[in-house]
């Protein structure tokens, strides 16, 4: 099958944030007939966390993914402490909403610090600890790559072979990987990866596009036909892997999609999800 | 030893091309008794070759490299045929300037294409052709792997390991690597491929800094110390497989060092160098 299952279709809730408060966009998923939904936790603080869960099933949403825990380096371990705290608190609010898995941000440099591969030890140190946390409670962990660029503020696990090395290490029971493929397209290991990762490990697919040129380290994504990422090819890659999960659109676009009426924003999603995706 | 040799200071001219013509520059670093330069075809072109080679011998500098060739991926055969002539110009400026290696900055995407591994494969092709007419002539070209976030517009080899594959299938007889701290300083592979290249595939070292948070993703690049790179250890490491060559400051800064005096740039880059390289 060419075109992708609209009934595949995930939105990131983080598309139209600037737009809807997290209520609007649970219900603007079940008007557009979106049937999953990736909602994140200052959305979910803002809403309440039980009003949240309700409201999503009373529209038979599914949770793709809950956004998210991780940042785990840290300055101290005082900070290490209050951070796997709050993750811990993650799993539990994700355990609460029935969502797919926990996606993990692990976090990029502490301040002032240019120690790179500490900050991965300080990862991989930190993940051990919230999976002796999230596996008896039965809530997966996904570990997100995200691009280099993110490196020092965000996450310095960068590769899907990174993430593939942290689930050799750590086990693979209730560990997987995110696959953003705005954060992995250009990443020539990208097929030898996903096939290593195999379909235990693929938890959730995360889908926007790269703008050429792209304007904003962060707030730039491309809509789906958008930009240069072979979006379509990379499914029929996870799909061939027996992947049959959501597609998770997640676009923060700061002087596009985020200013647009967030109905025409979900319309278009649909579209260029059966166009593109 | 801590501190680098300060005669292994090379000034990549785009550092301060907003302020100088290339004769400014070219004086400024003897001047500043900085003893390598790196000049940009544009302006060599400006200045003009022999003039270029003349200003240079007259000062006693050292052409660390040309910047630079590549961009082998073209829509149609006369585009790639058209850059194949242009290539063989930039080897023989090189020549002529006596150029310690043709810097290759490969390429993206064609316009309107998706097809990144065609693309890659359009380099390999268009670099094994260039190696004919570099190799008889003397003229080592060092592929420079850009950041992932140029895989679209600027080069599709992203990573060492890219550069170093590229080298073991096209021989590395006048063919290395240029080690670009500011494109490779996230590749937690980094220690396993400059070991893999060795002394004799590592034809250039170049230095500045990751600016966290980084503004622009061409122009924000940071003097070496006020970003969050380690410098120092990636120079040491390159150092303890023998390399004794260049360390070569680029900084592309549209709002900081653009800006500034230039003499105060390049003091500034050479108490740097000294100080965090």
């Amino acid at each position: 099958m060419h075109q992708p299952d609209p009934q595949k279709l995930s939105l990131n809730t983080a598309t139209v944030r600037q737009q809807w408060t997290l209520d609007k966009i649970i219900e603007g998923c079940a008007r557009h007939e979106i049937r999953g939904i990736s909602p994140w936790r200052d959305q979910v603080a803002a809403l309440g966390l039980s009003q949240t869960r309700q409201l999503i099933k009373q529209h038979q949403l599914t949770v793709t993914g809950y956004c998210r825990g991780g940042m785990f380096p840290g300055i101290d371990a005082a900070h290490r402490q209050r951070q796997w705290q709050d993750n811990q608190r993650a799993v539990d609010e994700a355990l609460e909403l029935d969502a797919a898995c926990l996606v993990l941000v692990v976090g990029g440099l502490p301040a002032g610090s240019k120690d790179l591969a500490g900050a991965r030890s300080q990862v991989r140190d930190g993940l051990s600890a919230l999976l002796e946390y999230s596996r008896p409670r039965g809530m997966p962990l996904a570990i997100e790559p995200l691009h280099p660029m993110y490196a020092a503020d965000r996450a310095c696990v960068n590769t899907l072979a990174q993430a593939n090395d942290l689930c050799d290490e750590l086990g693979d029971d209730g560990l997987g990987l995110a696959v953003d493929l705005y954060h992995t397209w250009w990443d020539p290991n990208f097929q030898r990866e996903i096939t290593r990762a195999g379909l235990k490990r693929l938890l959730a697919f995360h889908i926007c596009d790269w703008l050429n040129p792209t304007q904003d380290l962060l707030e730039d994504r491309g809509m789906m036909g958008d930009g240069v990422i072979d979006i379509r090819g990379f499914r029929q890659a996870v799909e061939a892997l027996g992947y049959d999960g959501f597609h998770e659109v997640e676009i923060f676009s700061k002087s596009n999609w985020w200013t647009r009426d967030p109905d025409e924003v979900l319309r278009v999603c649909k579209a260029r999800h059966q166009e593109h995706g």
